[in-house]
This record gives C-alpha cells, sequence and structure tokens, in this order.
C-alpha cells in the first residue's frame, strides 16, 4: 500500500525534522502535517538528508483533508483500551499484526500520529479503522514521537503492494457507507442512547475487514433493499 | 537475553537522553557509554521519565570493559558487506534475524552501536560475532543513533530468556578460544597474510554458532589434543 504519515498538531519542529528522516530511511515520503508549526532551521537540520521530504509535506487543516482519498485510517496509541466493549481503541493491532493485515493490499494508508504530550484525540480515534499500538514497557510507555514513527515504518516498509488485486475502498466511499447504516439505525428506531457506540463498533468491524468497493456498494445495496422493504411495510400498516 | 545498550563515542548529549528513552520504552536499562561527552540538561531533558536509566549508565573507556561478560556481541552498521568473501561485515543480519536467533538463549547481548557520522570502526566491528543491519532505503540508509536503537530494542523486546536452557559463553572464553585458535595457525604454519582474514572469519562463524561454555570447553580439548600431536610428531622428526 501507499503509507501516507500524518502528524497531527506536532508541536516540536525537532520531531517534523526526525520524522522526515525515518521517512525517507524507510523509503517513503508521503508527509502531511495537520495544524503543524511552521517548518524552520531546527526541522531542516535534524532532517538531514531528508530536506526533499520536509519541503514536499502537505500542511492542512482539518482531518478530512488528510484523510482524504485513504482506503485505510489506522490511528495509533500508547493507550491501548482495556475492555473489548469500549470500542475507541479496541480491538487493537500490533505493528507487526498491522503489516500483516495490509501485506498484498492496495490503496492508501493513512497513518495518523497525535500531539507529543496527549496523543491523539477522542474525536480523532473516532475516525480510523484501526487502533496500533506498539509494545511498551507499562512503566513507560510513551514513546518519542519521531521512534513511533521509526517503528511503525520500520514494519511497513516490508509491505508489498500488489499489482493487481482489488483496491480497498477509499474513505469518501465507507464515509458514505457509514452515514448510511446511521441512518438505518434511525430508520428502524434503534435507541438513541447505544447509537453512538453502535457506530464506533460498526467502523471498527468494517475497518478491519478491509472493504473492497464493490463489497461497500453490494452492503449498501443491502441497506437499500432493507429500506425499501421497510417503507413498503410502513406504507402498509 | 538480557541486552545492553553500548553507544560507541556518541558526540550528541541529545541522542544519549532519546537512547535513554527508547531503553526505558521497551523495558531494557543497561546503557554503557564508550568515550561518551559529559551528561548535562539537554541529555536529562530529552531522556524525560527515562532519567534513571541515564542516571544509572556506565562510562567506560575502552571496548574491552563494554564487552566484559558479554554472551554475544552484536555490531550495528548501515552499510551491510558486498561480498561473502570479506568477512568484516558479512553474513549481516535483520534485526528480526537476531530475535529469532537470540530468543530462548541465555547470557549478555552487547549491541554495540557506532558514531553518528562514521559508525563503528572495523577494529570495533571486528569485535564483533554478529553485524546486524536495519533495511533500510539505498538512497539514504543512515538512520539518526536513536532512531537504530528504537528499532532494535522494538525486535529484542519481544525475546523471551529461557529459565533452563544452558547459558551461552561469555566473551572472555570465546576470546581464549579464539586467541588459542590464533597460536594454532601459527603452530601449523598457517600462511601470515592469509592469518587476519581467516581468523576474522573464524569469529563470525564460532559468533552465529552461539557457543556454550561446554562447547568451548571441547573445542579448546580439541586444539589441545591437535597441539599435543603436533608437539609429539615434531619431537619425533
Amino acid at each position: 500500500m501507499e503509507v501516507r504519515t500524518i502528524l497531527v498538531e506536532p508541536k516540536s519542529e525537532e520531531n517534523i525534522g526526525a520524522v522526515a528522516r525515518v521517512l525517507k530511511n524507510f523509503g517513503f515520503s508521503e508527509l502531511y502535517l495537520l495544524r503543524a508549526p511552521g517548518i524552520g532551521k531546527k526541522a531542516l537540520s535534524v532532517a538531514s538528508h531528508a530536506r526533499d521530504v520536509l519541503s514536499g509535506c502537505i500542511m492542512v487543516d482539518s482531518i478530512e483533508d488528510a484523510l482524504a482519498d485513504s482506503a485505510l485510517v489506522v490511528g495509533t496509541t500508547s493507550k491501548p483500551g482495556i475492555s473489548a466493549r469500549r470500542h475507541l481503541r479496541m480491538p487493537y493491532f500490533s505493528p507487526r499484526e498491522l503489516k500483516e493485515m495490509v501485506d498484498g493490499k492496495r490503496g492508501i494508508l493513512s497513518l495518523l500520529f497525535g500531539r507529543e504530550d496527549i496523543g491523539l484525540l477522542n474525536d480523532e480515534l473516532r475516525h480510523c479503522d484501526i487502533v496500533v499500538c506498539i509494545p511498551t514497557n507499562p512503566d513507560y510507555p510513551v514513546m518519542n514521537l519521531s521512534h513511533a514513527v521509526a517503528v511503525l515504518l520500520y514494519e511497513l516498509s516490508e509491505v508489498h503492494t500488489a499489482p493487481e488485486g482489488p483496491a480497498l475502498a477509499p474513505i469518501e466511499d465507507k464515509e458514505r457507507l457509514l452515514a448510511h447504516l446511521r441512518r438505518f439505525l434511525d430508520e428502524i428506531g434503534y435507541k438513541e442512547h447505544k447509537k453512538e457506540k453502535s457506530m464506533l463498533m460498526l467502523r471498527r468491524i468494517l475497518g478491519r475487514a478491509e472493504l473492497t468497493t464493490g463489497e461497500v456498494q453490494t452492503l449498501r445495496g443491502i441497506l437499500r433493499k432493507a429500506e425499501w422493504k421497510l417503507e413498503t411495510k410502513n406504507s402498509f400498516s
């Protein structure tokens, strides 16, 4: 897959430069910065021979812009979820499991890395299909930003892209499917207080399932069919 | 195995601090600094919550002191050897292969990391049983020091130590075996111009073989037996 590294509100210029260097070390170049500070001399100095990656980075202001065209959105966290019933950070995967999961797939894999101090916000984690956690020491699990990027890209540098296999559905298709599912929950009178939790669960399940465009279409076809049936039924009741 | 991280002549205090943090992130604590600058505020700041690792580090002046009691000495390089006939950097292993190799073994695994600019010197590489190279982009293979440490320790954090299995021979035993082999080459009139290359090859072979103390003793027993035979023969000739 094509790997896009997205830093969300990084504070330190040095970290941005160090991440650029790591990208180039592992043969990647697509760097997105979401609400980042300007790139100055410090970042350039730390990037060393990866100034081209730094100068080619894309500055965005919204997470939607950062994730545009993504086939798979992966959030990183140093705090994995504890309960399988809380879907925000669960289930979570190791970098190696992520590698095995995406090996041979096609499409843009967006890797989201959070702020140095507080990581990704819950609202940002909600955008993710998959949550990845580097196995670390519980006594000090929080890695430096650029080191976490290094470990993830080290694993992903071994990923092979299938030249022929089916492409994964882009984020826009999946978001339409999720919006469709949300409408459907309303249509069937699903309990309001359960809805958000169930929507997040559906997002995680569909994220893990790595849907192709054709599969998204089929699922939406099923939903439309069910809606049609409901309408027909309602009109007779 | 017990992992000892050794930085050889690191120049940057920030890198030393970053390495201390990486050690703690992956549950390690043994840090040796060979001819390093003093540890000041910068290193402490970058180490963040791993100040204990930094304050517990051991400063040494010779590579022999750094490697004392090691069962396996692993050198890291961004320049793998090209020819299998040049044994200094060959054969080389990936971090994953190293992990698989040492999994379930016992003893001290010393990981040598070179200077930020020129890495390990040939003389230092000669001390190594094994050479490891992180697979990187040929366009920019040289990683920042602390990022290379992060990738290696990420892999090694999954290594399990066998509670019962035989312990690997410590470096002192292996050095005695190698010195014995060198004497033996002299005794059999091995060609002087071939000797250094062959000694390095023997070191690499015995390094990969991960000898136990018992095996070292047996090999030295064979050498002694051969020497005795040679002497006996010579005394009659």
